[in-house]
Formats: structure tokens, C-alpha cells, sequence
């Protein structure tokens, strides 16, 4: 361990911790008369975060061994990142790769980092990165990059509307330079407006570099929208209007790009194919065929692909990112194309929210994972490391992608076989 | 700390490691003529994923303290959980409530454990709970329980794609007899057929008791999707046709439900609206008319919530569940009626999928999570445990969503009395 | 013209009319004191017909001639089929076939007429059909057969919902007997119900025989909802909430069904597509591959074909059906599957609402329509007719999209021709 | 009837056909050595739809009495709207108003022209437009207008696929300069790209003025398209990859519109809607939210309106649209807010494609439609016909919106006094 202090809260114990202050803090506790989110201004964090745990358990009668067993900084996550903060969970982390990714921002190969429970995920990904490195490595292309937020505003009448939507539109400059008086890292780069009978919505995007964004767009979002009210007489009803969209499958961030939009994609050979998936290019188009578009067609789904969100989710949580960003992180179209020579397979993410400093990307342990990737805190120019991020994601999608279709593509020329050493002829 | 045994691990360090085995490992690592897979048939788990975790420090140059600290158990995590594993990393714990909950199965209150390194998340469920806890608690209902998978099945024309769709309906009682030769926890409850042009889909639903059940369903599948082959002459495509839907977002799940689907609501009065959440009632239905309803409808949102996924999303990371599984979780309606007194909110989740037992359930520090909810392992009658748990994540659910909306009812309200006090008439 | 009668309707003009009478009415009329809907009461519907255009004619200052001109029965038309009826317009009608259809109802040739104004589309169709007929005609299957309504209802609370859930399916039978009250062609074969929040929606399902069958179930619904309000103290908020879900495209009519849920199909040979089509199998696999699966799935569509649309709105204009129920009718799924001998190609349409009885299809011209295709009037058995006319609306859709989807290929191939001979090797 | 000449096409007899003649082309036809389709390069298209009718008759054993009469201009209707013809359908056709219309191109008192054949539409839209001009007409605005065409190209690799979009975007001016080579009436005003895979969608917009536009973008289209290609080496693969979305319910529309955006909305008073409507605001409000906003939703449905497609149907069949337009027009958002005094109603129809020149507009009894209207021919300046027509419809469907949602809240407000009156409280 690094030392005394992260020993300290490695073991969950503060040093010297006053008892006798701390059994009248759970007296107040117990009678109510303090409350668990208070505990921070009375006793340091290190302790508010033990003695907040000693209540949880008394009050639910467990013994909490493991949760307080943490290394990370108390006094940053205790403060920044998770209130009333009784410890933390250990999510196991694997590692798959070599993964070698042909990008604007990554090139090279990369080690991923993978936080999951769920067994068999590491290893398959890891088959596929091992692909995709023999067959030289995934092409990755940024193909839009701008964080979203848009207000809602109640009009009094679509005419109204229309005049709020208009003067919008017209005063793009003027907003803009709002916008810059409340950071100095984003940068406003555009607005479009939309109308749902006296429903106004205005979508701002913005270039945020190397964090993910919400807070500096949520916080330049609330200025601009203060004054496009009072220039209109519009109301402003929500900062957040849905049309953002954040945290829910939508189609507008499909069609306009939300985060940062990723496109990745390798050639196998059918050698390739038939030495590390033990199947054929065929095989492989057919499964995608009738599974990621047909079946996803049929199921009336937005998630045309295999299992992108376990490979989004898994990066994210080692990584830091806001795991509930995996669901719009997570539409993904993954497509197969029949080749001279093998296939070509891709995967498209329009939405991916992804950013390498803030949020969670300061914890410790999620930062050790950012380092493995080479793209720890602000990236020069500003705004590389969080491009880089989002291609390794990508590249990671395209593997674990490929080693699932490979996966079941095998099972299915294998049953064919089967079936016709059976001599069946279907 | 809790022994030897668990400070070995905390510490990321095993006792009396065979220093030259491991340094002849590392030789064989860097010239790869040894997988980092292959660890674990050398050395004893916790030494594995110390020396990979070394390895990966020496190939990126990187110093991973943190990542190599944890308590769980290694054995079981870099076995069940996790291929590949170099460490874990640590997500505070942050927790709400209490949460008063009169559901079917969850009866009291729970104190509510949320996984999360984003700012002001538990702050906002624990407001939410609060305000449930005093207008007497969140009612909730299980409307729906089966786990589903729907393997794709390739026929050589529409007519024969009829005859398949036609003998799986028509046999589903032999079928759910093959399924039950290979679990004896779970049971098969119905199929239903779905046609796209040659394309048969049979989606098989089982009742999984505690666990969250996709690998039992899984193996069924298999089993009864080759008796479909064999009889009917169709091709088995893939197990997963994709019209499970498995984490991906599916209008599929939203009619048929899939994993727990859950209803949650609570009225609350004008007075409560007041002085919680500083707004009011006429205020509250308009941020969710024209946030969640018409904001997401009009784009193109299968998410007509605020912000379900943040919650659904730590409490399945603190709980260990599928984190991936927050695609289909998250998939929310919330409504504000007006009613006479006030308000009645909801949130409907068709398609949560939950388990207690299995997974990640077993990880020492979520295991301890699942304790403080009073639904660890198995329920009694089986089953009971993880319609517990989903009765009180709908719960926290509704918490989180009743905050958020009333927060942005409270800011248009505050905005709205302080035109009036600019004497402004719009 | 068929005599007298049909002259003087053909002509817009009645026999001898009451010219002071008529003078007196559009005084009243210009005044206001008569409503233009009061005209039958006064007048006979073929006189009120005219009176009522003379009137319109002189409001805008136009002359109607052509609109003045028609052959239907006036007092059918005026009556049943459109209130304040001024006349007709014509639309052209255009055969496409003869169409070789093998379904379980409609079995062998037929010449299909196809209503429209858009030049090009009956060509289409015949080429599709020359090639179906060809290669042994479409093979057409119904999946499904059953309209639907859905009541909402609102419920107090959510437990409330759920009780109003369960005893709607638990007196499934009685309310099947309360149906059949209402109706002696029409037959209640099935409920599902959902729930959001505080509404419950309670889908119906019947066999409606030859009928498309909105009405039938319109009105035994409303007598089984006015029961379920009763006995559960529901209130019932409307008739049709929209899980119907009728006239507007829907998940939920993918996934259940309704009206007759139809799959058309046919192989074509390499031979045949050469001839025919001027392009190869490889060809029309990618066109639809990249422009039917994903340009639709990347643009967010719940239509994955060519032009379904086109062929579903000419022959429902045709043969009577409701023009309206285009939109659920066509939304359609084409899929070409690649075979050894060249393609499959197939269409799936889960939701035609057709009928051969009631409404416009007892309009003179489109029951002609009907007749033929062999499918005017009620079948033997009842519902053979709607059957019917549902596999040969298929079998049309299949042609128009194998003619389009031809068409695209052969241009693709052409250009790679030429590019070819250019020399280009990209 | 107008004259001879009329009077011939009404009765579908030629004068002095040559009888000879016809019996020698029925011979060939029954022998299949002369194609239906080839019968107008025979004889004169008046006859050629005879002869042709007499055929189908043979072969079917009908008579066609009704279909064979028409008035509307054979010659045209025969070679530019409808191959094969055999004669028409006469759709009846009603009126509704006088509908006040307060647009930015309509204004003014309207009589709205429906055809349809389904009873009760034309009093339905009626009685609202009756409402709505007591409440002084309905605000309607145009948010947006541009025909759309999206032709797909394949890429050799995702790098590539992003370098043929980088080049279609930065030469925008040039390929506007192209389209203006194809057409002297539309104008290329814009594109934007996507890329799926290897898929590249260039959606390309166009003003066009009073044409619906279709033919004239495809043809524009298909000339940028081969540049593209050229410049870029992306292959062709289709003219239209199914992002323009034309035709099916499409989410990209409702983003980016497509056609003509509109806007409509109305305020009514409490007083207005007792009077007209037997019902009361909050009813008006809890019908639209529990039905069009809920339940749509919780369908999975594109439509969050009532019956918008009755309206857009019934408009587009009588006006000479295409009629399977229907079905990207009806894409319809029916919103009510709740006001101090009332309710405001608003209906958003993103996607309508109309024009008043081209297409079915030239057919005699549709321009008559098209002239009660006041907007036959192009416009001054141009477009401005086909903006008025978009804004009369958008009136038009509002009308039936508020009409339907009125007729459902009324009976329920009659439940709710009933059972009132049965001394009933829930």
C-alpha cells in the first residue's frame, strides 16, 4: 500500500478517531436529530464515512467488512463524487488485449481495462482483440464530437413559439459569447431548435474537450436559456427537456451525434475466420443478418448489435465514466459485409459520452485504468484524450462484437456439420 | 480487517510468492510464449493477478497501487467473475434513505445502497426517499416475472418458417420437458413464435426464482432450440436472436416484459409539495408534460423518464448485477397525475432484470450491499428475494425521479415568482 | 352506363328537382340558417349532393365539374361513407399481373388493381409480379388473424392498476360472453392488458371474419369496458388509448399483431434475376442489405422496405379498404436472403387491417375492385374473403418491392459495369 | 356533363372505335403475343383503357360498369398517372367547414375537400372546424420545408466511408451547382451525412417550390450521386438508402423534417369547449395524456395523435397527393396545455409532403379539390400554394384532433355524472 494515509483507508479505519464525540454523533443519528448527510461538517470525512457505515449496520443488522475496506482519496470521493458515502464496492478488473487500434488519436496497442462480474466477458473480448491485432488492427474514425443540452420552454401559442425558436436561431453569436462567460474549457459550437405544438426546445452543443461535459454544459445551458426567457417572454420550464438526450435511448442522438461518435472497422481474412473463430465468412454474414438487424428490426429495438453494452459498460466503470452513460454510450449498429477475401465488420456508436478528467476519472482506482490506456486527465491539444478514449471504446465494441458473432457462427457450422455427418441434407 | 486471508488480499499482495517461478512467468509473458490467460494453471489466483497486474505495469509503464487493493475473494472473482483480473477498482458507496417501501414482497423501510462516482446522485435519491417516506411510503407492484431467450432459427421459405413458428407453438409442453432436464431452479412458462420472412424466433420465458436467470435460460435454450431443429428442419442461426432483447433498449420488452417488471407510485400533497420540493402540484405535471412525455417523444426516446438510469444504474453496481443490464432496466415511463390533493407520481420499469444469487451477488463488498437490503441469496419461497429487490429499486426509482423533476419544478417556480417580482406578465 | 339511374348519378344531376325549393334552400344556407349537413333532411341525397356543391361552388367562386360526376350509389355513398358528400374524385386504376399467388386462401392467378396518381408504380408491380409468376408464384402465409381495441382506464393508484389488471384477465371469459352481445359476426378471442403508471389499458382481440371490423369491436368493447369500470371502479378515459394501436405506426402491432398479419415469399433464381432484373443475386442482396435494414435502422424507421406503402395505398383506395390503415398496413419488412441458387426474397406485413365487407367496399367502383381479385362480399367459410384479399395484398407488396429493389440493383450494376470500362478499379 | 368530350371518357366509350381492330388486339392479348401494358401504342388511350377493361372483365369473369366510367382527361391520366389503366374509383368526396385559418399563407375561411368512404370522418372534422373557427381560427405555422433524397454508397473501409462523407460536405457548393443543372424550379439547399459500417447516407434537401419534389430531387439526386462517386470511389448502391425517409414512419423526419413542417394550434375557451363539446378542460387534458402522450408511448408508437391519418388521407386523395404519403404525413403530435381559461390544443406534423403541381394534381376532379382550396397551379411567389396547402392541412387535422379527443371526453365526463348519479365515489 502506498502509505499511512491510504492504509488508513484501506482498512476503513480513521487514525486517533474520537469516540467519545462519535457515540453522541449515533445517539443524534439514532433520534434523528442529526442527520446522515450532515455528519461531513462535524467529524472528517474519513470518519463520517465509518461511523455513517457503523449506523448502516446497526440499523439493518450486518456487518459491512468488505465495503469499508477502500484505498481511494475519502476526502475527494466522500465530497465530489458519492454523498452520505459509506465505503465502496470492489468491481473486479480484467484486463484484454493487446488490442491494436488504428485511429486519428489512438494508434498503437492497448491494454483494456474491464470492470465486471460477469464471467466470460474478458476472455471474450480478449478473443477478439487478438483478432483484430493479427488482421492489423481496428480503423477507428471520430465522426462528430459535441456534448448536448437542450431547455424546454413553454410558448403561449405556436405562433410564440415559432418567434422563440426563430430568435434562437438568430442570436446563435450572441448566445454563444453567454455561454463563454461561464467556462473557459467549452466552447458553445451550435444550437438547433424544435417545436412539439407550444413546446419549445433548444439543443446546444458544445465542444468540451476533455471532459465528458454535462455539468459545463448544464451550467452554460441555465445562462443561455435565462436570457433567451427574457428575450422572448418565453418560460422556461426544464434546463433539461429530453431532447438532449441523456441516459435514454433516443433517436435524435442517432441522428445528430451526441458525445463523441465513433465508427470502427476491420477486414478478416477467411483464413483468419477459420483459424480463430473456426467458421466462415458466410456464417458470420448470416448471423448478423438475421440476428443484429433482422431480429432487432423485428423486436422493435434501437440496439442493433450482439452485446456493445457490456463491453461500454464494463470500460466505463473501470474507466470512470458515468456507467448510466452506458445507455446511450450503447447504441451501437454493428454490420457485416461479405468481402472478396473475407468480411468487413464494423460497429457505429453515434452517442458515446465519454471524458478524461472529472467525474469519476479523479477516483484512484479509475484513474490507474486511464493510465493503463494512456489518456489520464487533459490531453494536448485539449480534447485528444478524450477522442483517444472514445476510439479505444470503439475498438473494444468491434471486439467484442466480432468474438460473440464468431462465437455463435461457430456453434452454427458446427450443428451444420454435425448435421450432415448425420447425413441430414436440411 | 477482517484476517490474514482478507489483508493478503486487501493488500494485493500473497505470502511467500515463489519469486523465481514468477520471474521465469514474466519472461515467458514478454516473449509470449505465455497467454496472460494461462496465469491461473501456474500459479494460485491472487498471485495471478498480482503478476498480470506487473505485466501490465511493465507494458504501459504505469504504476497500479490502487487497483491491486481489494478484500474479496480472488479465488471466486478471478474464476466466476472475471477473466484476465489485475486488481478491482473501488466505487463509493453512497446510501438513501430511509426509503419506506409497501410492496408485495419489500414491506418497510431500506436504506438504499448506490455504487456512483457522480456528484449529487445519492444527495438526490435520499431527498426523493425522504418525501416518499413521509406521504406513507411507495407502493409498488410486480406486474410481470420471466427471463427470456429467443434463438433465431434460419427456414428455407416463408411456408416452412410457418410450419416451425406452428410445431414450436403447438409443442410447448414437451419443449418446457427438455428445458426442465437442465435446471432444477428455474422452469420454462410459456413461449411465443414471431416470423421475419425466413427468420423464426421463439422466445422461451422462464421463471428464474432469485437469480437473474440468463445463463440457466441460456442452456435451456440451447437444449430445446436443437429438439426445434431436429424436428422441424430449420437451421439453428444464433441462441440469441436478438428478440430476447438482451441489453439493448426493445419495444419487445416494454409489451411483453422481460426480467421483473415493476410498477411504483406515491401521492403526495400539496402541503408535502411545498414544503419538500418547494413547488407545486400544477408545476410538477407541466416539468414531466413536457420534459418526459413530449420531450421524449419527440426525440424519438424509448426513456420517458428523467434520469432512471443513474439510479438503476448504482443500485446494480452496489447490488452486483449485470451493469449492462442498466440498457433494458432503465427503459421508464414516469407520470405526474393531477389529482384533487396534489400529485400521484410513477415510474413503470417493464423489464428489470434482478437476481440475488449468482453473478456478481456472490463479490464479498455487493454481497454486503444485498445484506443491508435485507435480500442476500436465496428467498424464501424461491423467488421472493429478487422480487424484493426489484420492488425496492422501482421504489428508488421513483425516489430519484420525484427529486429531480421537483427540483426542476422548484428552479421554473422560483424563476417564475421572480419575473413576477420584475413585474414581468408573460 | 348502366341506365337511368346510373346516368343521373354519373351526370350529378337529379330528375326534374324542386328548382324553387332549391332556391329557397341556398338562401338559407348563405344565411346561415341552414347547416349544410341538414341538406338529406330536406332534400333526396342525390339533389342534396348537388344543392351542397352548387353551394361550395359559389362560396369559392369555382366550378366543379368533374367532382359533380359519378356513378355510385348516391344513397349509399351519401349515407354511409362520407357526410356532406359533394360529388367524387376520381382516382385512376391501373392492373398489374397476372399475379401467381400460392397462399391457404387465395390460390392461383390474379390481376391486381392498383388506384394511384403516381405514374411508374403499376409498371413496377406488373414486372413484379412477371417474375413471381415466373419463377412459380408467391408463397403467402397469414401468421395471425384479430383486430383490436384497448381501452385506458384510470386507476387511483398503482395497486389499484394491478387489480383492475388481474380481474380483466381473470373474467376474460365473461367479458367475451358481454361481447358477444353486441355482435353475431364478431367473436372476442383474447385480452392482454398493460399498465403505466395509473393506467391500465385492456387490449381486445376478436375474429371480425370477412369485416376489416373497427366498428364490431368498437362497440362490444365499449359495453366490456362500461363492465370492467363497474366492477372495478375504474374510470374509463377513452375507448381507444392508443395501444390499439390504430392509424399510426406501433411496436405493439409488430410484436401481437393485428388485423391479418401476413408473410409473402419467393426464390428466384440466378437465371431468372439476370433475365428479368439485369442484375445478380450478390447485387440485390446488397441493396437491400445497406438501404432496407441499415438506412432504415440508421434512420430510425419502423418501415424496413423499398415502397411497401405504395402498393398497400393503391390497392386499399381500390378495393375500399379504410385509405387510412396505410399506415399500420404498411408497415412491412422486406429481407433477400442469399441461396445457393440465387435469393429469397421476402416481405412480412404483422398488421394489415383488411375486410371484404362494410365500409368502402360496398362503394360500386371498389366493389368491382373486389370482384376481381374474386374476394367481393362475405367468404366461405366466413373470413376466407378478407383471408384472401390479406395473401394477395401480400403477394402485390412483394412484387412491388422485388421490381424496386430489381430496379436499384440493375442501375448498381450497370454503374460497376461502366466503371469497370473505364477502367476504374475501385 | 361538360361536352362531348367528357361525356366520352364518362361512359369509358371511344367515339367509332374500330372494332376490327380490337377484336385482332383481344385475340393477341388472350394469346399473350400483345402485353397489356403495350396497348396504348396501339390504339388511343381512351380505347386502350377500354379494350384493356374488357379484357380483365374476360379473364375474371366481371363486368365492370362503374370503373369504366370516368370524366377526368384520359390521355393524361392514362400515360402520366397510372399505367395499365382499366378506368377509376370514384371516392366520394364530402366537405367540412367554413375552417378559419390563420397561417402565414392561408388566411382566412377554408372548406376543406375529404374523400373517403369511412362514415362519420367528415362530420367529425366538421364539428371541429366549427370549433375552431368560433375560437377565432387556428394559428398555423410553417417550421421548416425541404424534400429530401438520400442515396447510399458502400466504402471500402470505415476510414474510407468517413472520407467520402468529409468530401460530399466540403463540396456541398459544387454539388448544389449540379443539382441546379437538372431542374429549373427546385434548389439544393442543403446536405448532411451518416455513415453506418460502411455504409454513407448523403441526405440531400431541396426546395421545390410548389412540387411535392420527389421526382425532381431523385433526379437531382442521382447526378450528385454519380459525382460523389466518382470523386470519391464510393460505390452506388442506391439512389434512395432509406434516410430521406420517404414513405415510412421514420424518426430522422421528425429530427430534421422532410416536406413541409407545420405547426397548428388553437385556444378555447371553458365557456366554448361546454358548448361545443359537452366536456371540460381537464377532461380535454386527461383524454390527450392518458391516449396520445401515455399510451402511444407505452405502445412503442411513432404517432402521439388520435387520428391524424384520417385527416391526412381523406385531404391528400381528394387534393391528388400521393396517397401513400399518408403515412410520413400523419407522423402527428397532438398536444393540450392546460390554461388559465381553457385549453390550448396544438397539432405538429413534421414531415407532410404536399405540392399543388405535379403528380395527381393535374387529375380534373383532384385540381377542382385542389380549387375549392384556392390553391391550383403554382403559386406567387412559388411555393407559396403548396405552403398554403400544408398549413390547410395542418388546420384540418387539428380540427379533427380536437374533435375526437372532445367526442372521448365527453363521454367520459357523461360516465363520471352517471355514475355520480348511481351515487357511486370512485
Amino acid at each position: 500500500m502506498a502509505g499511512d494515509d491510504g492504509h488508513r483507508n484501506a482498512a476503513g479505519l480513521g487514525v486517533d478517531p474520537d469516540r467519545e464525540k462519535e457515540a453522541e454523533i449515533h445517539t443524534k443519528l439514532r433520534a434523528g436529530s442529526l442527520k446522515l448527510y450532515e455528519l461531513e461538517k462535524q467529524i472528517a470525512p474519513v470518519d463520517a464515512v465509518r461511523v455513517r457505515r457503523e449506523f448502516i449496520e446497526h440499523e439493518t443488522g450486518t456487518t459491512l467488512e468488505n465495503i469499508g475496506i477502500f484505498s481511494i482519496d475519502v476526502d475527494r470521493a466522500a465530497t465530489r463524487n458519492c454523498e452520505n458515502m459509506i465505503g465502496a464496492v470492489q468491481v473486479p478488473v480484467g484486463i484484454a488485449g493487446p488490442l491494436t487500434v488504428n485511429g486519428e488519436y489512438a494508434k498503437g496497442a492497448f491494454w483494456l481495462p474491464l470492470a465486471t462480474t460477469e464471467g466470460a466477458l474478458v476472455a471474450s473480448v480478449n478473443r477478439g482483440a487478438s483478432a483484430i491485432t493479427k488482421a492489423g488492427g481496428a480503423e477507428v474514425r471520430i465522426l462528430h464530437d459535441g456534448m448536448t443540452r437542450a431547455p424546454v420552454f413553454a410558448a403561449e401559442s405556436v405562433g410564440h413559439a415559432k418567434e422563440i425558436a426563430n430568435w434562437a436561431e438568430a442570436h446563435e453569436e450572441e448566445l454563444a459569447a453567454i455561454a463563454q462567460t461561464t467556462t473557459t474549457h467549452g466552447k458553445m459550437t451550435g444550437l438547433v431548435t424544435f417545436i412539439a405544438g407550444t413546446s419549445v426546445f433548444v439543443r446546444f452543443e458544445f465542444d468540451t474537450k476533455d471532459a465528458m461535459g454535462m455539468n459545463m454544459v448544464t451550467i452554460a445551458s441555465a445562462k443561455i436559456a435565462e436570457e433567451i426567457a427574457k428575450a422572448t417572454g418565453a418560460r422556461l420550464i426544464a434546463l433539461s427537456g429530453n431532447m438532449c438526450t441523456d441516459k435514454k435511448p433516443a433517436a435524435i442522438n442517432g441522428i445528430l451525434g451526441r458525445g463523441r461518435s465513433v465508427v470502427a472497422g476491420i477486414a478478416l481474412s477467411n483464413e483468419l475466420i477459420g483459424k480463430v473463430f473456426k467458421t466462415d465468412a458466410k456464417t458470420m454474414v448470416e448471423v448478423n443478418y438475421r440476428k443484429n438487424l433482422i431480429g432487432s428490426a423485428r423486436a422493435g429495438s434501437m440496439g442493433f448489435n450482439a452485446h456493445a453494452a457490456n463491453i461500454v459498460a464494463a470500460m466505463f466503470i473501470a474507466c470512470g465514466q458515468d456507467a448510466a452513460h452506458s445507455i446511450d454510450g450503447s447504441t451501437c449498429m454493428t454490420t457485416i459485409d461479405a468481402t472478396e477475401t473475407g468480411v468487413y465488420v464494423a460497429v457505429t456508436l453515434p452517442s458515446l459520452p465519454v471524458g478524461t478528467v472529472g467525474g469519476g476519472t479523479g477516483v484512484d482506482t479509475q484513474q490507474e485504468c486511464l493510465k493503463i490506456l494512456g489518456v489520464a486527465g487533459g490531453g494536448t491539444p485539449p480534447g485528444a484524450n478524450a477522442k483517444k478514449l472514445a476510439e479505444i471504446i470503439g475498438a473494444g465494441v468491434l471486439a467484442g462484437e466480432l468474438s460473440l458473432i464468431g462465437a455463435l457462427a461457430a456453434q452454427h457450422l458446427a450443428r451444420a456439420h454435425q448435421e450432415l455427418g448425420r447425413g441430414q441434407k436440411r
